[in-house]
């Protein structure tokens, strides 16, 4: 678990108390990731944690309230990253370049909750559906912000600040999916790597006007 | 099915025939997508197909077969998509223009097919996977290629050739995650939007040296 020490000190589901609560949710995030949330039965999830079925329904009445915990500890831990790295100190290109390290190191660190978080959206109940859209909406306007400052204090050069948010989050977003532990980079490479590409997509990479240092 | 036909008179899983073997390798996309490869049956798929699964036995002996067919299909898509733009006239910012405009057009339009292509690698057996590997395998030569020309030519500036190609791939593919045919951009305005950040990425965009053009 080398990986998720990386992320600052942050241990992956603390929040969640009391114990048993927790395992049970890393296990459903196991199960979701490994077959899918619609073929994972709250059996499955229990066996997996090594309680009964009984004692999972103590703590989670169905198997989207599991869903609906991760998604919703997954995209709080996203618009935390953004909203600190968006309010941070620094310039417009200072602050790009902390958001985008800081996304991508954690879709690759925490790749498999990534995962679950990311693409099982639709099998979550309407109302629990329109809360995490609020906040990926949220998570959207904090890379929308750093991409309008840097163009009006003229650091970049955006001509579609909607498409080109929507560009920089799907880029780091996508991380989940082809990031393994055994491949070549790390986290902190990859996130260091997509920060100095996407500097140079918003016209503030290396060599060019208001570029941040690339280290 | 009007996003279909954009894609230059490509007419999707015409290559599969008979006509019942072309229902339902239709029905197992749109089944698997819904649902996940895992959370679908044999008797889901025929079913969707309007037939019995003693008729789909007659064209695919298993749920992996059906999933091999896809994947297979929809990765030799890709590969001709970007060796065709690798391959063909103009300079190296022309070239990748052309590729992420035309990748990102097919992730779009059939994004419910390339979802079940790229989320649903982990499901092929061990040989259909090595064989999709491949194809994969080519399709990032494709895009590495006109990288490296473009270096070669002075046309652009990538220190990491190996990573921009991943970063390039991955967020095209990434476009099948999120696109709506119901959404503010059609899959022609994602691919205009996407070939300029692209070009961007690598010191080719508007404004800089060796810049295509961008209409």
């Amino acid at each position: 678990m080398d990986s998720v020490e990386e992320i600052g000190g942050y241990r992956p589901w603390s929040e969640v108390t009391p114990d048993a609560a927790r395992r049970l949710l890393v296990a459903a995030v196991e199960a979701f990731a490994e077959r899918g949330y619609h073929a994972t039965t709250t059996r499955d999830i229990a066996g997996r944690a090594g309680m009964s079925p009984a004692a999972l329904y103590i703590h989670y009445k169905t198997k989207e309230e599991l869903l609906h915990r991760i998604s919703r500890i997954g995209h709080d831990k996203a618009l935390e990253i953004l909203d600190t790295a968006a309010s941070g100190p620094g310039s417009a290109a200072e602050r790009l370049d902390a958001a985008v390290r800081s996304f991508v190191r954690w879709h690759a660190a925490h790749h498999t909750t990534a995962r679950v978080v990311q693409y099982e959206l639709d099998a979550l109940a309407p109302e629990h559906r329109s809360d995490i859209v609020a906040l990926r909406r949220q998570s959207d306007a904090a890379i929308r912000r750093i991409l309008a400052d840097g163009v009006a204090a003229g650091e970049f050069f955006v001509p579609d600040v909607p498409g080109t948010t929507l560009a920089v989050l799907s880029l780091c977003i996508d991380v989940a999916r082809w990031f393994s532990a055994d491949g070549r980079r790390t986290p902190d490479e990859v996130g260091a790597l997509y920060a100095g590409l996407v500097l140079r997509m918003v016209g503030a990479g290396p060599g060019e006007a208001g570029g941040a240092s690339q280290d």
